[in-house]
């Protein structure tokens, strides 16, 4: 399934398609609007729209199916889905690198790309701040603190490929290369050695939402923006809750950030100790207007639902706003289709 | 670049899109539905729809751009393109396989997948009648008589990946599998062993085109069957034209079949003395309900244009159409817009 998520357990194929899931190994297995074949949907009026081929190439007029593909469910019931499924991999590695500095996240993922291209499967970055959290709270197992001393943000790879002994003599000559390095990029480097290291480390990576959750009342926006601002988002968030005083154990506790670098997605959460207005008034829209700022995306992956229909704007243009209406319009007239959700 | 086709000298990008071009690594890279970032389309009204995002995530509203992909310019002029590029590959190596029977193309391709899994860019299937033709026409260095004694059809394979040494070492052991198996599934196996027989081996394919035209006057038919069909495709149109008693010197000369089997995309040609109304009739609708009773489609890449307007209902419901034709309405009511082409 070219497709995984944290919500692998309880997701339904329908809902990953309508909310266009990205989830974990886009960098790899791209786009649902690549891999999805064909779709069954009920139309607003009873109609079935049947398009559920399962050819790859079907060049016979416009491609309708993929308007569903993120729609939210505004514009039919998706009832049916073919999707391209990839060979098993054979094998897999993961590696937390431990980087001295912020800045050293890019090249080092231009460096990863070019040394394992096919075989790169993952690339997750999270700051220090959000790993303390991780193992606070419990999720994996803490790196040594002879790994974690001196880093400011970590990277977990992964790669997986058809061949094992291919796959680790890679990865281990991307190490050798940036330990080799003058001004090395990264401090450490721990390499899984066991399923159950591997399954650990992904441990890390999956469970910062839930600790997240436990440390306190989380804002959390999921965006896209360049990977060279991916820091620079986070710290002015940060310096604008503190220059509005709020950067206090009895309001803003944290400003974290993780994501998936090869995507460009970034997950930027402000925990609190309670949700309160004064914190709302004092990120929204500040941090729309800094996404706006960069040409990102103010929902990267989580859709606009009913929570982000006045934030539309600060991604899309009036031109593309007011053309989704007119679709809206075409396909359901009488407005029934999850009303409220994604047009303001 | 994710895409490579035969007319890449020629071709522009936004005639790529326009026309969802799919070309000779689809298998590898997937279709531009997938890669495309953003788009800048001019609308008939002169509009300027700004879609030109690079973001590989953006959940904001639907996906507007899609619809232009593949529409051939009937919905607006693609103007603008941002595309998703895979880091280049470090080597590619390619090997063309003689089968004893079309029936062993299926568990080849399977194979092939299961050993070469990400590194597979190509695997191109072609019949002896058209292979006989290529090289009586002059494309690409011919094999050994040895090497295509027997054969009743060939496999172009390509793998490209990070490292020469990987790739040539998971290709000669598919090869090894290959040869040892009790029921050897091909015949023979000629490796390119220098840039120049990798170049002379692409020659063979990619000048098949050629070669049927100079052969005779072509009807060339593009269509997307499963891959376990595409002889019996083939087989069938001869046979048919055979029953009209067509298949004549001065008539037909040739039924040929070859195509990109890891998209499930077949070339039928038929090559004849001359167009006459008489094998016209014989092939049309006959083609197309073949192809529509495997759920195929008639149009793989080549598109509808004008010429397969009335062939559309083959590959796409009523409904589809209606809707279609709903979508065309709302972009381009005044029909200003590549008149004539995609809809009847």
């Amino acid at each position: 399934m070219p497709l995984d998520l944290g919500a692998k357990g309880s997701c339904q194929i329908g809902g990953n398609v309508s909310t266009n899931a990205g989830g974990l190994r886009l960098l790899r297995y791209g786009s649902l609007h690549g891999s999805v074949l064909g779709l069954e949907v009920v139309l607003p009026d009873g109609t079935i729209l049947d398009q559920l081929s399962t050819l790859r190439k079907d060049n016979t007029g416009y491609d309708l199916k993929q308007l569903f593909i993120g729609a939210e469910g505004t514009l039919g019931i998706v009832t049916g889905v073919s999707i391209l499924t990839a060979p098993a991999p054979q094998s897999a590695s993961n590696v937390i690198l431990a980087l001295p500095k912020f800045e050293n996240v890019l090249p080092l993922f231009v460096q990863a790309k070019r040394q394992l291209s096919e075989i790169l499967s993952a690339f997750e970055f999270f700051d220090r701040e959000v790993y303390d959290l991780a193992i606070k709270h419990g999720q994996g197992r803490a790196l040594s603190e002879e790994d974690v001393e001196g880093a400011e943000c970590f990277v977990l790879m992964e790669t997986s490929g058809g061949k094992r002994e291919h796959d680790e003599e890679k990865l281990n000559q991307l190490l050798e290369t940036l330990f080799e390095s003058d001004k090395p990029l990264i401090n450490t480097g721990v390499l899984s050695q066991s399923p159950a290291q591997f399954a650990s480390m992904w441990a890390i990576r999956e469970g910062l939402t839930e600790a997240v959750s436990k440390e306190g009342k989380a804002y959390k926006y999921d965006i896209s923006v360049p990977l060279a601002k991916f820091k620079e988002v986070v710290d002015t968030t940060r310096e604008h809750l503190g220059s509005k005083g709020l950067l206090r154990d009895d309001a803003v506790k944290h400003v974290v950030g993780y994501g998936h670098v090869g995507d460009g997605n970034l997950h930027l959460n402000v925990v609190a100790a309670a949700y309160t207005p004064e914190i709302e008034a004092a990120l929204e829209p500040f941090v729309y207007e800094l996404v706006a700022s960069y040409k990102g995306s103010v929902s990267a992956e989580h859709g606009i639902g009913v929570m982000k229909t006045h934030a539309l704007h600060y991604s899309k243009s009036n031109v593309s706003i007011e053309w989704m209406k007119r679709i809206k319009q075409l396909f359901d007239p009488k407005g029934i289709m999850n009303p409220g959700k994604v047009l303001p």
